[in-house]
Protein backbone atom coordinates (compact mmCIF):
# COMPACT_ATOMS: atom_id res chain seq x y z
CA UNK A 1 0.00 0.00 0.00
CA UNK A 2 0.79 3.38 0.01
CA UNK A 3 2.89 5.45 2.58
CA UNK A 4 -0.32 7.64 3.69
CA UNK A 5 -2.29 5.10 6.03
CA UNK A 6 -6.01 4.95 4.45
CA UNK A 7 -8.27 7.58 6.09
CA UNK A 8 -11.08 5.02 6.25
CA UNK A 9 -12.26 4.88 9.88
CA UNK A 10 -11.17 1.31 12.09
CA UNK A 11 -15.01 1.29 12.51
CA UNK A 12 -17.02 1.15 9.65
CA UNK A 13 -20.72 2.08 9.51
CA UNK A 14 -23.53 1.30 6.93
CA UNK A 15 -22.79 5.50 6.18
CA UNK A 16 -19.14 4.67 5.64
CA UNK A 17 -19.46 2.11 3.52
CA UNK A 18 -22.07 4.34 1.33
CA UNK A 19 -19.20 6.39 0.80
CA UNK A 20 -17.30 3.85 -0.94
CA UNK A 21 -17.54 4.04 -4.76
CA UNK A 22 -17.31 0.64 -6.47
CA UNK A 23 -16.16 1.74 -10.21
CA UNK A 24 -14.16 -0.15 -13.35
CA UNK A 25 -10.35 0.66 -12.72
CA UNK A 26 -9.44 3.48 -14.32
CA UNK A 27 -5.67 3.69 -16.05
CA UNK A 28 -4.57 5.95 -12.55
CA UNK A 29 -5.58 3.31 -10.29
CA UNK A 30 -2.71 0.40 -12.01
CA UNK A 31 -0.18 1.46 -9.54
CA UNK A 32 -2.66 0.85 -6.47
CA UNK A 33 -4.41 -2.62 -7.08
CA UNK A 34 -0.58 -3.60 -8.24
CA UNK A 35 0.13 -2.70 -4.68
CA UNK A 36 -3.03 -4.34 -3.44
CA UNK A 37 -1.94 -7.40 -5.18
CA UNK A 38 1.39 -7.07 -4.40
CA UNK A 39 1.01 -6.31 -0.18
CA UNK A 40 0.25 -9.95 0.58
CA UNK A 41 2.90 -12.76 1.59
CA UNK A 42 2.22 -14.89 -0.80
CA UNK A 43 1.92 -12.52 -3.73
CA UNK A 44 4.33 -9.89 -3.05
CA UNK A 45 7.52 -11.86 -4.66
CA UNK A 46 5.38 -11.98 -8.04
CA UNK A 47 5.10 -8.38 -8.45
CA UNK A 48 7.78 -5.64 -9.48
CA UNK A 49 6.33 -2.32 -7.87
CA UNK A 50 9.60 0.04 -9.83
CA UNK A 51 8.50 3.56 -10.70
CA UNK A 52 7.61 3.96 -13.35
CA UNK A 53 5.59 0.52 -13.06
CA UNK A 54 7.02 -2.02 -15.55
CA UNK A 55 5.40 -1.79 -18.90
CA UNK A 56 3.82 -5.47 -19.10
CA UNK A 57 0.92 -3.80 -16.22
CA UNK A 58 0.32 -1.16 -18.57
CA UNK A 59 -0.20 -3.57 -21.58
CA UNK A 60 -2.03 -6.12 -19.67
CA UNK A 61 -4.30 -3.39 -18.20
CA UNK A 62 -4.84 -2.26 -22.02
CA UNK A 63 -5.87 -5.78 -22.74
CA UNK A 64 -8.40 -5.78 -19.81
CA UNK A 65 -10.00 -2.68 -21.23
CA UNK A 66 -10.53 -4.55 -24.62
CA UNK A 67 -12.00 -7.51 -23.34
CA UNK A 68 -15.82 -7.41 -23.24
CA UNK A 69 -15.97 -10.06 -20.47
CA UNK A 70 -13.65 -9.18 -17.92
CA UNK A 71 -14.62 -5.41 -15.56
CA UNK A 72 -11.55 -4.92 -13.49
CA UNK A 73 -12.93 -2.87 -9.74
CA UNK A 74 -11.98 -0.84 -7.34
CA UNK A 75 -13.61 -0.02 -4.02
CA UNK A 76 -12.62 4.26 -3.70
CA UNK A 77 -12.81 6.18 -0.35
CA UNK A 78 -11.81 9.54 -0.46
CA UNK A 79 -9.77 9.39 -4.01
CA UNK A 80 -7.99 5.98 -2.41
CA UNK A 81 -8.49 2.54 -3.64
CA UNK A 82 -8.70 0.36 -0.93
CA UNK A 83 -10.01 -3.34 -2.94
CA UNK A 84 -10.13 -4.73 -5.69
CA UNK A 85 -11.60 -7.52 -7.37
CA UNK A 86 -11.82 -8.93 -11.93
CA UNK A 87 -14.52 -10.64 -12.92
CA UNK A 88 -14.42 -12.26 -15.90
CA UNK A 89 -17.53 -13.77 -17.65
CA UNK A 90 -16.50 -17.32 -19.01
CA UNK A 91 -19.18 -18.22 -21.96
CA UNK A 92 -19.63 -22.01 -22.67
CA UNK A 93 -21.95 -24.95 -23.02
CA UNK A 94 -22.61 -26.17 -19.64
CA UNK A 95 -25.61 -25.53 -17.58
CA UNK A 96 -27.57 -24.96 -20.93
CA UNK A 97 -25.34 -22.81 -22.05
CA UNK A 98 -25.13 -20.17 -19.13
CA UNK A 99 -22.12 -18.06 -18.13
CA UNK A 100 -20.09 -18.28 -15.51
CA UNK A 101 -18.69 -15.11 -13.21
CA UNK A 102 -14.81 -16.31 -12.65
CA UNK A 103 -13.83 -14.06 -9.84
CA UNK A 104 -9.70 -13.30 -9.31
CA UNK A 105 -7.34 -11.23 -7.73
CA UNK A 106 -9.64 -10.19 -5.08
CA UNK A 107 -7.67 -7.65 -2.60
CA UNK A 108 -9.05 -5.53 0.56
CA UNK A 109 -6.44 -3.12 2.28
CA UNK A 110 -4.34 -4.33 4.90
CA UNK A 111 -5.76 -1.58 7.06
CA UNK A 112 -9.15 -1.36 6.43
CA UNK A 113 -9.38 -5.18 6.84
CA UNK A 114 -12.56 -6.68 8.88
CA UNK A 115 -14.67 -3.03 8.09
CA UNK A 116 -16.92 -4.71 5.59
CA UNK A 117 -15.28 -3.45 2.04
CA UNK A 118 -14.20 -7.13 0.74
CA UNK A 119 -17.86 -7.44 1.64
CA UNK A 120 -19.02 -4.82 -0.28
CA UNK A 121 -17.20 -5.37 -3.49
CA UNK A 122 -17.84 -8.90 -3.17
CA UNK A 123 -21.72 -8.29 -3.05
CA UNK A 124 -21.40 -5.69 -6.10
CA UNK A 125 -19.47 -8.11 -8.68
CA UNK A 126 -22.20 -11.00 -7.47
CA UNK A 127 -24.95 -8.40 -8.53
CA UNK A 128 -23.29 -7.44 -11.53
CA UNK A 129 -23.36 -11.48 -12.62
CA UNK A 130 -27.05 -12.39 -11.56
CA UNK A 131 -28.09 -9.08 -13.61
CA UNK A 132 -25.68 -10.69 -16.26
CA UNK A 133 -27.57 -13.61 -16.28
CA UNK A 134 -24.80 -16.13 -14.83
CA UNK A 135 -25.45 -19.67 -13.64
CA UNK A 136 -22.92 -19.46 -10.79
CA UNK A 137 -20.42 -17.06 -9.60
CA UNK A 138 -16.57 -18.84 -8.73
CA UNK A 139 -13.39 -18.55 -7.53
CA UNK A 140 -10.39 -19.98 -6.06
CA UNK A 141 -8.42 -19.54 -2.92
CA UNK A 142 -4.89 -20.35 -1.84
CA UNK A 143 -5.76 -23.18 0.09
CA UNK A 144 -3.51 -21.34 2.88
CA UNK A 145 -5.73 -18.60 3.12
CA UNK A 146 -8.73 -20.29 5.93
CA UNK A 147 -9.61 -16.65 6.73
CA UNK A 148 -10.41 -15.57 3.07
CA UNK A 149 -12.69 -18.97 2.81
CA UNK A 150 -14.17 -18.36 6.00
CA UNK A 151 -15.00 -14.76 4.20
CA UNK A 152 -16.63 -16.20 1.08
CA UNK A 153 -18.61 -19.06 3.10
CA UNK A 154 -20.14 -16.19 4.88
CA UNK A 155 -21.25 -14.60 1.55
CA UNK A 156 -22.91 -18.14 0.51
CA UNK A 157 -19.90 -19.54 -1.45
CA UNK A 158 -19.41 -23.21 -1.06
CA UNK A 159 -16.11 -25.52 -1.00
CA UNK A 160 -17.01 -27.84 -3.55
CA UNK A 161 -14.04 -28.17 -5.55
CA UNK A 162 -10.12 -28.80 -5.92
CA UNK A 163 -8.56 -25.94 -7.46
CA UNK A 164 -5.46 -27.23 -9.64
CA UNK A 165 -2.71 -25.39 -11.04
CA UNK A 166 0.15 -25.57 -13.11
CA UNK A 167 3.07 -22.86 -13.51
CA UNK A 168 4.26 -22.29 -16.57
CA UNK A 169 6.57 -19.38 -15.76
CA UNK A 170 8.68 -18.45 -12.97
CA UNK A 171 7.38 -18.78 -9.47
CA UNK B 1 -22.61 -40.04 -25.89
CA UNK B 2 -24.72 -41.10 -29.09
CA UNK B 3 -25.71 -45.02 -29.45
CA UNK B 4 -22.69 -45.59 -31.71
CA UNK B 5 -20.19 -47.04 -29.35
CA UNK B 6 -16.96 -45.59 -30.40
CA UNK B 7 -14.47 -47.21 -32.69
CA UNK B 8 -11.45 -46.03 -30.87
CA UNK B 9 -9.75 -49.10 -29.91
CA UNK B 10 -9.68 -50.35 -26.38
CA UNK B 11 -5.94 -50.45 -26.05
CA UNK B 12 -4.78 -47.48 -27.58
CA UNK B 13 -1.43 -47.08 -28.94
CA UNK B 14 0.88 -44.52 -29.91
CA UNK B 15 -0.37 -44.55 -33.23
CA UNK B 16 -3.89 -44.43 -32.38
CA UNK B 17 -3.10 -41.44 -30.33
CA UNK B 18 -1.60 -39.91 -33.65
CA UNK B 19 -5.07 -40.22 -35.51
CA UNK B 20 -6.75 -38.18 -32.94
CA UNK B 21 -7.51 -34.62 -34.35
CA UNK B 22 -7.10 -31.96 -32.30
CA UNK B 23 -9.52 -28.98 -32.68
CA UNK B 24 -11.51 -26.26 -32.50
CA UNK B 25 -14.84 -27.42 -32.35
CA UNK B 26 -17.42 -26.30 -34.86
CA UNK B 27 -21.18 -25.80 -34.62
CA UNK B 28 -21.90 -29.16 -36.13
CA UNK B 29 -20.28 -30.90 -32.92
CA UNK B 30 -22.27 -29.09 -30.97
CA UNK B 31 -24.81 -31.96 -29.52
CA UNK B 32 -21.68 -34.37 -29.58
CA UNK B 33 -19.84 -31.85 -27.22
CA UNK B 34 -22.90 -31.34 -24.84
CA UNK B 35 -23.72 -35.02 -24.72
CA UNK B 36 -20.21 -35.49 -22.91
CA UNK B 37 -20.72 -32.52 -20.88
CA UNK B 38 -24.48 -34.59 -19.59
CA UNK B 39 -22.81 -38.22 -19.73
CA UNK B 40 -21.28 -37.87 -15.83
CA UNK B 41 -23.34 -38.27 -12.79
CA UNK B 42 -23.10 -34.85 -11.96
CA UNK B 43 -23.61 -32.82 -14.55
CA UNK B 44 -26.26 -34.55 -16.05
CA UNK B 45 -29.33 -32.73 -14.73
CA UNK B 46 -28.10 -29.59 -15.20
CA UNK B 47 -28.66 -30.02 -19.83
CA UNK B 48 -31.15 -30.93 -21.87
CA UNK B 49 -30.45 -33.50 -24.86
CA UNK B 50 -33.96 -32.73 -26.61
CA UNK B 51 -33.65 -32.51 -30.58
CA UNK B 52 -33.24 -30.13 -31.47
CA UNK B 53 -31.05 -28.79 -29.20
CA UNK B 54 -32.45 -26.19 -26.58
CA UNK B 55 -31.47 -23.07 -28.86
CA UNK B 56 -29.18 -21.37 -25.61
CA UNK B 57 -26.71 -23.67 -26.28
CA UNK B 58 -26.37 -22.09 -30.33
CA UNK B 59 -26.44 -18.47 -28.51
CA UNK B 60 -23.57 -19.94 -26.46
CA UNK B 61 -21.17 -21.48 -28.84
CA UNK B 62 -21.81 -18.05 -30.99
CA UNK B 63 -20.53 -16.58 -27.61
CA UNK B 64 -17.27 -18.90 -27.39
CA UNK B 65 -16.76 -18.65 -30.86
CA UNK B 66 -16.99 -14.93 -30.79
CA UNK B 67 -15.20 -14.35 -28.29
CA UNK B 68 -11.20 -14.34 -28.87
CA UNK B 69 -9.96 -15.47 -25.84
CA UNK B 70 -11.81 -18.53 -25.56
CA UNK B 71 -11.05 -21.66 -27.15
CA UNK B 72 -13.39 -25.09 -27.02
CA UNK B 73 -11.43 -27.95 -28.45
CA UNK B 74 -12.43 -31.27 -29.16
CA UNK B 75 -10.48 -34.74 -29.85
CA UNK B 76 -12.51 -36.30 -32.43
CA UNK B 77 -11.52 -39.91 -34.55
CA UNK B 78 -12.72 -40.95 -37.36
CA UNK B 79 -15.43 -38.27 -36.97
CA UNK B 80 -16.60 -38.65 -33.48
CA UNK B 81 -16.57 -36.08 -30.84
CA UNK B 82 -14.70 -38.42 -28.14
CA UNK B 83 -13.35 -35.60 -25.90
CA UNK B 84 -13.43 -32.07 -25.05
CA UNK B 85 -12.13 -29.20 -23.05
CA UNK B 86 -12.62 -25.36 -23.21
CA UNK B 87 -9.85 -22.86 -22.62
CA UNK B 88 -9.79 -19.08 -21.70
CA UNK B 89 -7.04 -16.99 -21.88
CA UNK B 90 -7.72 -14.42 -18.73
CA UNK B 91 -6.46 -11.14 -18.88
CA UNK B 92 -5.04 -9.75 -15.45
CA UNK B 93 -2.85 -7.49 -13.50
CA UNK B 94 -1.52 -10.18 -10.95
CA UNK B 95 2.10 -11.99 -12.07
CA UNK B 96 3.54 -8.99 -13.61
CA UNK B 97 0.87 -8.28 -16.03
CA UNK B 98 0.58 -12.55 -17.63
CA UNK B 99 -2.50 -13.85 -18.97
CA UNK B 100 -3.31 -17.09 -16.70
CA UNK B 101 -5.20 -20.02 -19.41
CA UNK B 102 -8.52 -21.35 -17.07
CA UNK B 103 -9.39 -24.43 -18.76
CA UNK B 104 -13.33 -25.73 -17.97
CA UNK B 105 -15.35 -28.62 -19.14
CA UNK B 106 -13.03 -31.27 -19.34
CA UNK B 107 -14.93 -34.59 -20.79
CA UNK B 108 -13.38 -37.37 -22.14
CA UNK B 109 -16.05 -39.90 -23.70
CA UNK B 110 -16.98 -43.08 -21.39
CA UNK B 111 -16.05 -45.59 -23.27
CA UNK B 112 -12.57 -44.36 -24.57
CA UNK B 113 -11.00 -43.40 -20.48
CA UNK B 114 -7.89 -44.24 -19.37
CA UNK B 115 -6.92 -44.22 -23.23
CA UNK B 116 -4.32 -41.51 -23.23
CA UNK B 117 -6.68 -39.29 -24.90
CA UNK B 118 -7.59 -36.78 -21.97
CA UNK B 119 -3.93 -36.52 -21.41
CA UNK B 120 -3.35 -35.86 -25.04
CA UNK B 121 -6.17 -32.85 -25.07
CA UNK B 122 -4.94 -31.63 -21.96
CA UNK B 123 -1.03 -31.43 -23.29
CA UNK B 124 -2.50 -29.64 -26.76
CA UNK B 125 -4.09 -27.47 -24.10
CA UNK B 126 -1.31 -26.69 -21.78
CA UNK B 127 1.23 -26.36 -25.20
CA UNK B 128 -1.11 -23.48 -26.25
CA UNK B 129 -1.27 -21.91 -23.46
CA UNK B 130 2.58 -22.08 -23.35
CA UNK B 131 2.64 -20.83 -26.77
CA UNK B 132 0.67 -17.59 -26.03
CA UNK B 133 2.95 -16.86 -23.09
CA UNK B 134 0.74 -17.54 -20.03
CA UNK B 135 1.72 -18.10 -16.77
CA UNK B 136 -0.61 -20.63 -15.70
CA UNK B 137 -2.96 -22.90 -16.38
CA UNK B 138 -5.58 -23.18 -13.92
CA UNK B 139 -8.61 -26.10 -12.98
CA UNK B 140 -11.05 -26.70 -10.28
CA UNK B 141 -11.95 -30.30 -10.43
CA UNK B 142 -15.48 -31.07 -8.24
CA UNK B 143 -13.86 -32.69 -4.89
CA UNK B 144 -15.34 -35.64 -5.77
CA UNK B 145 -14.08 -36.54 -8.81
CA UNK B 146 -10.69 -37.65 -6.91
CA UNK B 147 -9.93 -39.86 -10.67
CA UNK B 148 -9.53 -36.09 -12.20
CA UNK B 149 -7.54 -35.27 -9.99
CA UNK B 150 -4.85 -38.12 -9.76
CA UNK B 151 -5.37 -37.61 -13.56
CA UNK B 152 -4.64 -33.82 -13.35
CA UNK B 153 -1.30 -34.09 -11.35
CA UNK B 154 0.08 -36.68 -13.58
CA UNK B 155 0.10 -33.56 -15.73
CA UNK B 156 1.77 -31.80 -13.54
CA UNK B 157 -0.72 -29.75 -11.82
CA UNK B 158 -0.79 -28.63 -8.22
CA UNK B 159 -3.82 -29.11 -5.50
CA UNK B 160 -2.62 -25.77 -4.07
CA UNK B 161 -6.54 -24.07 -4.16
CA UNK B 162 -10.01 -24.40 -3.07
CA UNK B 163 -12.72 -23.91 -5.64
CA UNK B 164 -15.39 -22.28 -4.48
CA UNK B 165 -18.95 -21.53 -6.16
CA UNK B 166 -21.94 -19.53 -5.14
CA UNK B 167 -24.82 -20.98 -7.62
CA UNK B 168 -27.09 -18.18 -8.82
CA UNK B 169 -29.61 -20.08 -11.05
CA UNK B 170 -30.87 -23.42 -10.60
CA UNK B 171 -28.66 -26.48 -9.34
Amino acid sequence: MSSEPPSFPAAASDSDLASIEVRRARREDIRAIVELIADDEISALREDLSDPLPEPYLEAFAQIEADPRTELLVAVHDKQVLATLQITYLPGLSRMGSERAQIEAVRVARDTRGMGLGTHLLTEAIERAKARGCGLVQLTSDARRKDAQRFYQQLGFAETHVGMRLVLGPQ
